[in-house]
């Protein structure tokens, strides 16, 4: 089938693929519809690794992603073939302690779609566990839909730190991530969401379209701890780092309250020096996340209801065709574009 | 001071009474702005007693309440004289156990007002803590505010059983605590809530003035469980009961996802027969509540930053004058009125 | 192979049965070592059903086991030919919704052992998924392993609930899991637990082995209330009932301390009438508990370190070939006999 | 009265001092009886500050006491003159936000013996609130009494984390704090400890006197990870850090399963590089402890109640006569000396 290829570093081409594929009785077989484009896909393009994962052979690039069912097995009640859905990209293995215990996606041999060696979906069509493919709701498009992606992990966070009504929150870094986190945080019952970041253009974008409980604040042109104090004069409930900057993270523990929560989702490139006593004093608990787990369905849901609207974050769309393309747009990071979108049908 | 005041059941009397309040370091004094008619004040009226608590001396009724600042104790920081705030109305031990551990609204010894002998605060002035009296921001009114104590029954349970982005949920009663109970719960992440009632006029206005997340089913017209099921397939992840029916409570379980929870608002007038196996087999939790604790200043940040609207709930407003009105009104249950309103300005 | 097979209610018989088991790739086949006969069990056999689980085929009984490994599945790797198991005794589908949120004890499909139509292990051997397969330590025989069954309802309790040190429980009901529930929480850190039962047999006997943190209470002669306001001034952090009695579960928010927790254990016949506001003026809440997950490896840790002491439940024994006359003693409810277990070697 | 007083940094003299302090209604004047040498102390008495806390006024140290009440205010009902009690050190506002949610230890006004320039109680007698007062049971000594504050450290972990029976733990550091730690975690549920030192003869001494569940482990002899692993084969679940050392704390998200918790308890004297991206891909969470807070009575319930021997902690006692003695002793870092105990009776 044809497909995106990550041929090696710095090389994309489009391409047949043979990509052997056997439908079990709960699996569903896919037509792709739409895929996003995502930081780690481009990451991946440019650099040929991230962390340990090292692209050693062509790899088909792509993870978020929405469908049509093509295929159902002959186990699978909830799907069939014309149902319009969207597809959570991990799969694990349910014998794993992990899955055992609910937290899947902490199985150390997960095989998540576009982490090498694993295929991603920029192709034609995929099987996938009928238990990971979700229907989507008539009113939820299947453009917005792979938005579900990103959005997960800040229901994931929502979910795993528990937020009460009425918290307040800092989120560092305004990109895609970071700007789905404060939606999912507010969609939860946060009153007020600061969030912030170096680029001007991105959070302008954002005040523009989330309004007044979304707080921007540029870190170039003032002092965060100070803002905070400002505006939560007992101190943020909540610090969300996805920037990965030391400097975000290390600012943390002075905007929080008393018994406040720091959350890691960005990665940082190296070891971050963490002022251990001031977490002390206030008894500050970090929480680490990594992808999410049970939360896939809940993201459709949000978007379905309209407490999130994600469809001012698409930028751009791009034909099939015009992948790479695409992915040259994403790659130079220009600061008004957050989500390029591919059109596969 | 000029004030409402119970003498006796069934007889409610705008009279001179004299209340000796001294003004302790750490308390205000506060002229009462406005007061909403809650349903214990109606049932001290017109029964003179709730369960042990019986009105044996005139007592001042009104609990849910607003006011200005007329004077700060020497150790008051956080407030001024001419302050707008609204007041949360049980006076706790600070050394009681309970109090230590956080939940001061279970110390025996709380003090609530119009709770028997405990006088309300239908008059013209109270000395208060200061650290139970809540600034209102600029964009609340102290109209608004009064509807701040009824609120915080719901945000108490959104914060107690922890809501997750997404869950669902079926509030049974449809009065001031229901109400506020379905709005806290959607402002706290729940993508749709079904509310019920036997009042169709009640569920009607709901409807039409908060829309399409929020689901009304009248329970004299069909079955609950079979409504769920259609509207939450696999069940609602929380039953909050608010009318303490047991036919309400009995239908809980087969309405709940397994793991899903039940909430005790309601007050059952007698014992209420629970099918405990049922619960057993989903592995469900009940949650008992009783007032709040260190929630009603979330309240205020959710009317303020418009995650709710409180105002339609606003049916009828007296002046201070016409409070006996209010109260034969009140005590009417017309179907189209939710809050009435005291002005006592 | 031989079995103990239940024709139909009332008939027990020792015969050879056929039941054809394929070892998949993540399965194990374990010849059976020795089977402990539960209530459960004997329900069947003197009642040939528990609520909806009706004996409509000859079934073999028996699920609190343990086992030598004959033979692992290709893709097996903690285990091996000749280890020493004890096995849990539910297999679930993980695909189910339950499964993946690691409440796996929930799926509705789940296939327990000895619960109609499927068939439990009082026979030869069995085929069971490697994960649901335990390996025993060298310090604990494969007749101490069957009691890690019933302990695991404890263990449950104590990872559901969550156990403070020093905190304080009530447990009704001193039979099999009533003894093993105690013993749990009381190695969870509880500091003192009173157990109550109407059988001064089988308190004696508790009293005499676990010492004077385990206190007993007889409730024919005297009031649980006064009881334990006398040992725990404050209440009781916990009750735990296990008798499925609606005078003990009636007595349990008059135990507790405010925020205390009930958990249902023992199932009751009927609906059980339930003091709402007895619970709400304390905010009590309930859990229900429904076997287990996750908890097995952890009840042989439990008696591997020598935190509890199983041994002495363990009241007769009996070979294979006798098995129908321990159904016999353990369908007598005598009160000095707790566990009866059979040597199926 | 006659109190130990450090003059200044390095500088400690017996004399008369004058302290002031009223009886309110709620408190108690207890002639003390017994003190705990504490590393913090020590620490005051040879380096005349800890972080920003500095010692400028001459201050009384001590504050791990029991003493014997000897006048009880008015409306104190739990005590009467003649009782043995122990003392819980920091008095907080009940008034600030803090104490109102039950975390009053983090209120930032709390005043806590010898901390500077808060007198401690190495006198004869002091005035302290009833709600933070303990009467002894008869088979806990005035000597053990002094270990239930070090030990409320290690109560506080274990209910702020969440120790599940079966549970596994690391603790670094094995003075006083990190023993104390390890047997709370152990009374907690923990089936076994890995305690870890530089000192073999701390090392040795713990494994003499608390036996096989609590194992020992010299980091200057092997590799923490591998021993861990060996040991706990799918990681521990807790990894409680007392020893402030950055090669302990970075050791930790190796040594733990996917979802395990690190604590941090003793405090670095620097800022701690941290390996978030270690910590993210197994979702690890860290918790932040400052002293303690509603624990303090249960570390004397867990003393009477026999789970944890703290006698054998003790290593010599002084008269209050040769205090300074006691001080140079602490000070000496011995490693066969662990809680140096003054009588000041």
């Amino acid at each position: 089938m044809k497909a995106l290829v990550l041929e090696e570093k710095d090389r994309l081409r489009i391409r047949d693929i043979e990509i052997h594929e056997e439908l079990g009785p709960n699996d569903v077989r896919i037509k792709i519809a739409n895929v996003g484009v995502c930081g780690s896909d481009v990451h991946y393009y440019k650099h040929g690794r991230i962390g340990d994962f090292v692209v050693r052979e062509p790899m088909v690039l792509g993870h978020e992603a929405s469908g049509v069912i093509a295929e159902a097995g002959s186990a699978v009640k909830h799907l069939k073939a014309g149902d319009r859905v969207c597809m959570e990209p991990g799969i694990f293995d349910p014998n794993s302690p992990e899955a055992m215990q609910g937290m899947y996606h902490l199985d150390p041999g997960i095989r998540f779609w576009a982490t090498p060696p694993i295929h991603g979906v920029l192709r034609e069509s995929v099987v996938h566990p009928a238990s990971l493919t979700f229907k989507l709701p008539d009113n939820v498009s299947l453009e917005e839909a792979v938005l579900a992606e990103p959005l997960t992990s800040g229901v994931h966070v929502a979910r795993k730190v528990g937020i009460s009504p009425g918290d307040t929150a800092v989120v560092s870094g305004a990109g895609t991530i970071g700007a789905l986190m404060a939606l999912a945080l507010l969609a939860s019952g946060c009153s007020r969401v600061i969030i912030t970041d170096v680029k001007q253009e991105k959070l302008d974008f954002l005040a523009q379209h989330y309004g007044e409980r979304l707080i921007t604040f540029n870190v170039t042109k003032g002092d965060l701890k100070a803002f905070v104090a400002q505006h939560f004069p007992h101190g943020a409930d909540l610090f969300v780092d996805c920037s990965g900057s030391p400097a975000a993270i290390g600012a943390a523990p002075h905007c929080l309250r008393p018994a406040g929560k720091i959350v890691f989702v960005g990665m940082p490139q190296d070891l971050v020096p963490m002022d251990i006593v001031a977490m002390q004093v206030k008894e500050i608990e970090t929480v680490s996340i990594f992808r999410y787990a049970n939360d896939y369905e809940r993201s459709v849901a949000l978007i379905a209801s309209g407490q999130i609207d994600v469809k001012p974050l698409i930028s751009r769309r791009f034909a099939f065709e015009d992948s790479i393309e695409a992915f040259e747009l994403a790659a130079s990071a220009q600061p008004d574009v957050i989500k390029v979108v591919i059109d596969c049908q």
